[in-house]
């Protein structure tokens, strides 16, 4: 359809949000430019695409910006035939958006505040939210991966869960699980990082391991 | 296409969020039950259809459980024919998504920072975010409707600014402008409140006012 139209991502190595607009893209075989961009120096052409939010992913294509993540991820599902990223099913739809959502309003808040809210008292409170968020998601992986036999929407979403989460943990020694065990999320995670299109776009352990560990080193400083 | 199957939607006579959905079924002329819920007495039926929130609103489409209003809407807008909510182009459907989720992510958490906020320091501060997001959206509004000559999913999730927002001003005392005009946004506050079907949705001023006086009286009284 517009597949042969020009695509550029604004994208930052490492990042597990900008990771699901790669994974989009990918999946539908769509040719693009990346352009990566730093927190420290963003480009002119990022704060004029995103001038409301200034961060990436941002998805240009001819001309026309998208942005957050899980926009991207619709419009090109929407975009670009062949694989189908979205179920076709309206209520299976409303499901992958439900889950997608949780996962940005529960999952991401409750990693960060046990990671790296100031205060003990509130990390622990995070990680016992983590448990919990994390048996909600447990209880709720019905088939190899979120959306059935294939990567969707909320495969997609989640994958920081199965990537950047164990990381984040051993970059700061911690133990969010406490003793928890999430079998079905464990086979998921396997699962989802040896499919041959997530494999590809997944950025190196080590950049990411260091990215987490200067953090908490940069932290622990300002303490 | 399922429009005469049934539709239950539980609600909260007074809530903003609720009419999002109210508002997508009835564009689309979908008849449906409603379920009453209030905050100290939630049903079994509630809990039972959004476990993980526990918040209306929730549509129950023929046994089947769709919760977060936005997800409602787009839900709403795929099952039934009829009344396009959302715009047919991927790129105007990506900015729909992407101004709503602004709404959600932005305005509110502004708007409940200048009134609630037990700090005066940052109820202030709030006040400037409100006043920020509304020229955000003062220079984005370029039609009639945000969707154009007629109302769609952002016209629906944005209601809040049309009707709510003037009441909690009245009802606090509050002057979140500060002299700031946003003539677009009052004209366009004007045609949406009197739209047909939203003007049928709305709940009675006098309702909202008294909740939200009560609200800043039990704030106050606990100080």
């Amino acid at each position: 359809m517009a597949s042969n139209q020009h695509v550029k991502l604004f994208g930052m190595v490492g990042s597990p949000i900008v990771a699901r607009a790669e994974i989009a893209l990918k999946l539908k075989g769509v040719e693009y430019e990346y352009v990566n961009e730093s927190f420290s120096n963003k480009s002119d052409d990022l704060l004029k695409y995103n001038p409301i939010h200034k961060k990436v992913p941002v998805v240009l294509h001819n001309g026309k910006p998208i942005c957050e993540s899980l926009v991207i991820v619709e419009y090109v599902d929407e975009v670009w035939t062949g694989y189908p990223i979205l179920p076709s099913d309206p209520y299976h739809r409303a499901q992958a958006r439900f889950w997608s959502k949780f996962i940005d309003d529960k999952v991401f808040p409750a990693v960060y505040k046990a990671a790296w809210n100031p205060n003990e008292k509130e990390r622990e409170k995070g990680a016992e939210e983590v448990r919990e968020v994390l048996t909600i998601l447990e209880n709720e992986l019905k088939g190899k991966f979120f959306n059935g036999d294939s990567v969707g929407l909320l495969d997609i979403a989640a994958l920081f869960i199965a990537f950047w989460l164990p990381l984040l943990q051993e970059a700061g020694g911690l133990d969010l699980y406490g003793g928890e065990k999430y079998p079905k999320l464990e086979k998921w995670g396997h699962d989802i990082l040896n499919h041959p299109v997530i494999e590809g776009v997944l950025p190196p352990r080590d950049l990411v391991l260091t990215f987490f560990k200067t953090r908490f080193q940069s932290i622990s400083a300002s303490k």
